[in-house]
């Protein structure tokens, strides 16, 4: 799993059945950056993720990928693979914090 | 998932039995631009899609890759690994649009 | 899946049993060259893939990775992670071939 | 698998139900520094893991990634694409110690 | 699939139990150097494998990865992503030897 930054959504009519109904959020993978390990920085890659857990714009997120991506009850058997499993309060690196929801 | 463009088309008549009747379309994945925000570019990367939507080329689509990519009534139990489950109508980051269908 | 083209093979006598009989070839993905858009340029990277249709050196081919690699008749329940699964004739990008099999 | 360390932890109350009660770390994979070979050096991504072993900050770890994520009694079923599968004790290259537990 | 040199071992006493009596190499991906052609180097990652073939140090390796590690009789069911499928004895590109076992 990554943690990611919601930025965005995406909008599509013509699609997959089974992925009608389901939100389709941009996140961008975050990393420590790597000089002061005091923060997360953007990876500068761009991921579309479904959302069940009522993520919003600027939230962090916690992601998961592959076959693991359809272990949701909203996910199963869909042809997903990447999905939004946590909103994400705390990151703490080297006994600081890098993040904190709220607090930015 | 990820937001690709659909550039172009491949053309295999010796091909494993199962994949015959697919469509395989030549996708360019695309990341937001990461100066300005406001747009896709490409990453440079080129892909073979399963279309089972009907996509032409020009079109930007949303691409599931790996085991979720046999999750489409037209993919399941096929040796295919990227296939296109949306046309993508508008992509939306930082509460702007940065591709909107038809308005390039 | 990608695009490889066949330039070797690899011969390994002490192998898993399932492996027994499966024809290594060596593949290079391919991807479209960036500046001119005219032609196939070669990633720099090299797999080694189980091929199934008898596939020659300096063919181009269609190559399927992860699980859906198991799901070719010759490869199921192996552990086998990439696959030729085509022999490819024609590329088609931005309506003109950038490959045709015959004509380099 | 991948070695990594575990340089933190994160923390979400809204998450998917099967991952309630999962310690999740941030942990940061390692490579083998590629000059002189005898230590190993961040490659300065940042992944998110579940921890089934009681792994602290500081350990060196060993990541297992994708659907194999879910082969351990703690993660059966779960949306988890990243579990520690071992802490590491003591890693050799080229015959001699890169990493020593308590030897750094 | 890809070729790797095997160049050391990792020793874990806390782990998983299915991993328990497996041992674990490292492996450096190699590629074909891309100027001449005529050789393998290293790609400079590192990875953590399975071995149930009874590889040395010094030799080179035919690596499968993802779900396809488990379909081999040691590894089936066990949270293992990384496996060593074969002991390469030659690998051929251009139609000339790029790798012979005990010819280097």
């Amino acid at each position: 799993m990554f943690v990611a930054k919601v930025t965005g959504s995406l909008v599509s009519t013509q699609k997959t059945d089974s992925l009608v109904g389901h939100k389709l959020l941009v996140v961008e993978p975050y990393r420590l950056e790597s000089d002061q390990r005091q923060s997360l920085v953007s990876t500068g890659r761009t991921f579309i993720a479904v959302d069940a857990l009522g993520a919003g714009e600027g939230d962090f997120v916690l992601i998961t990928q592959g076959s693991s991506a359809r272990m949701t009850p909203e996910t199963q058997e869909a042809p997903v693979d990447t999905v939004i499993v946590g909103i994400v309060d705390q990151v703490r690196v080297d006994q600081h914090s890098v993040y904190s929801r709220g607090e930015e």
